[in-house]
């Protein structure tokens, strides 16, 4: 029995093996963990662990059951659209990771409503900006309630904000407006001021935050996108900024990482760019959960964090 | 029976003039409300409300009894050391006030946690500053667990960091480690490496962010002052950021406010500058209180929020 770890541009890999391997053996395992490319019996393979494999490498081995991501998104793992249905695709949820990206958005939403931009500004020019009202009223927007959604959304409630929150089947969470499907994106638009992107990057929801999306919103609305970056249709966002119609933007994630140098964002006043860090999967909690479903595979009991093939997420 | 308000560098003293009336009318109460210096006679008036009232004003009124504070903060009362002892001083407390405050420290917090600044200076630069370990781990210190100090430090403990506390009087608050007195200054110092301070303004307090108190600190530590300007010896700040003994700070006070365009504050790359915005007294919030004071005066009942006269908070 084989794993293999396809991650070529993951610089941790030894140590995913080093750990993984003793996961396993703590649950009594004996599995041979190996790295891409190097693999010496493709035929035991059962399991593959990756982050955005090349092209035709999930191919070599003809027992594979179960692709896991390395990390919460399954995007770069579903985009191979020749991947057999029959095969299963995992990914990690993991408590610590959706605390991160609550702690990020925290920061992202608080420094509007407080208008710490616009003061770090005025501190370029020696200028106290001391206002009667220095708060933004703000009524965020979550697109999408999945583990990181439901998270930010209960945390910015308890906070005080009127929080809205946009999935594709209806949802019950306790003080927080829910909205779903199409029917009713509109209504969720009106009666907010500030979208925050967390949508899995599927068929339906890349490109998403486009231009027709951006002026059904109020105007003035901010954006924070730390989905992907295939959501946001980059040059729409760069016209409704400079007609007003949204008030700013942050962003941790783009079509092309590291962003290019010349690339028209970075000189873009309303723009704040963070290097794709707003949550990072730590090996530690994401390795049990691997291991784990290695078990349950081999058991054939029901996996944990099982990605719908049909949905996409 | 009369009240004065005397509070000549606010705006908004006719818009108190007018609620307080009604505010008082509402609880059956036939009260002259008056703005300093118009006062008809000055022997009727039994409260003053008051924000940094100029020097003597307050020693017109022969039956005076109550001094309330506009506000959070008393010290503005307070130091006028002539104030008869058997006056009481009252202050504003107020759940949006104190949530407010919280917002604006919880930003600042995960402004350092997040590294938000040091991607702010890498986007002037069009620099994609990526590294594996984006999160800087922080243990906060709250100084001082009154209304304020206590809110956030259960705030930031719900997000999952290792919260400190440190007060007069010993505290069990659960979940935090709470130290208490110059006996444990020490100990709560070198557990915590973000200092947020939220004491109140005292003889005891005054200057208690010098020199000899960021030597104590871990080297590295933050500062976050929301207090008061005279809390900080800003020329120890300026020193201590320089020898790295502190690794930037968040300023909400000043002792000049506004900030003197010439002050060497305004240039320090690690010192973030906001123009006391912090928390806002709102006036719909602070009326009703004040009404409610005058009511127990009149009635000798006991007063909300009073202050400890030899305390001086
Ligand atoms: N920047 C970073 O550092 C970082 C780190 C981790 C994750 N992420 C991104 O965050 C995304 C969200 O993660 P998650 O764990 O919260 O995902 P999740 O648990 O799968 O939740 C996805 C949510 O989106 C909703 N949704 C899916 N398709 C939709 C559509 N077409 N229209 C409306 N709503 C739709 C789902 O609705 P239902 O509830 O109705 O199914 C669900 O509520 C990940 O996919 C990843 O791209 C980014
Ligand atoms: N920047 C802004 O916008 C803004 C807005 C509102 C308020 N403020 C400031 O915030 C301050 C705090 O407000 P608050 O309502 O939280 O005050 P509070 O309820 O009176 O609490 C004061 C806390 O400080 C502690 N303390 C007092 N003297 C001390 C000393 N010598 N050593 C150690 N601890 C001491 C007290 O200890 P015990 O619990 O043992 O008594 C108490 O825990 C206000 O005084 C005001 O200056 C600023």
């Amino acid at each position: 029995m084989s794993l293999v770890i396809i991650a070529p541009s993951k610089k941790n890999t030894r140590f995913w093996q080093q750990s993984l391997s003793e996961s396993l053996a703590q649950l009594g395992l004996r599995v041979n963990v190996e790295i891409w490319p190097e693999v010496e019996k493709p035929e035991e393979v059962l399991m593959a662990v990756t982050w955005k494999h090349p092209g035709e490498s999930l191919y070599a081995y003809p027992h594979l059951r179960v692709v896991s991501s390395m990390g919460a998104g399954v995007d770069h793992i579903l985009k191979d659209e020749h991947l057999p249905l029959h095969w299963q695709v995992v990914r990690i949820v993991d408590q610590e990771l959706t605390t991160s990206m609550s702690n990020y958005l925290l920061a992202a939403v608080l420094n509007y409503h407080k208008q710490m931009y616009r003061y770090l500004q005025l501190q370029q020019h020696q200028q106290w900006g001391y206002t009667e009202t220095p708060e933004i009223p703000l009524k965020p927007g979550i697109l999408g309630l999945g583990e990181l959604g439901q998270d930010i959304a209960r945390k910015l409630q308890a906070l005080g904000f009127d929080v809205a929150g946009y999935s594709r089947s209806p949802k019950e969470l306790e003080g927080i407006h829910t909205y779903a499907g199409e029917g009713e994106l509109d209504a969720f638009l009106q009666r907010v001021n500030l979208l925050i992107c967390l949508l899995p990057l599927t068929r339906q929801t890349r490109g998403f935050l486009n231009r027709a999306l951006f002026a059904r919103c109020q105007p003035g609305t901010y954006l924070i996108n730390v989905a992907r970056g295939e959501h946001l249709v980059e040059e729409d966002l760069l016209e409704a900024l400079q007609q007003g119609q949204l008030a700013g933007a942050t962003l941790d994630v783009f079509r092309q990482e590291p962003l290019p140098a010349d690339h028209p964002f970075w000189k873009q006043p309303d723009i704040v760019i963070t290097p794709h860090i707003a949550s990072v999967t730590k090996p530690e909690a994401a390795i049990p959960q691997v291991a784990e479903n290695y078990r349950r595979m081999i058991r054939n009991e029901p996996l944990l964090n099982k990605i719908d093939r049909l949905a996409g997420y």
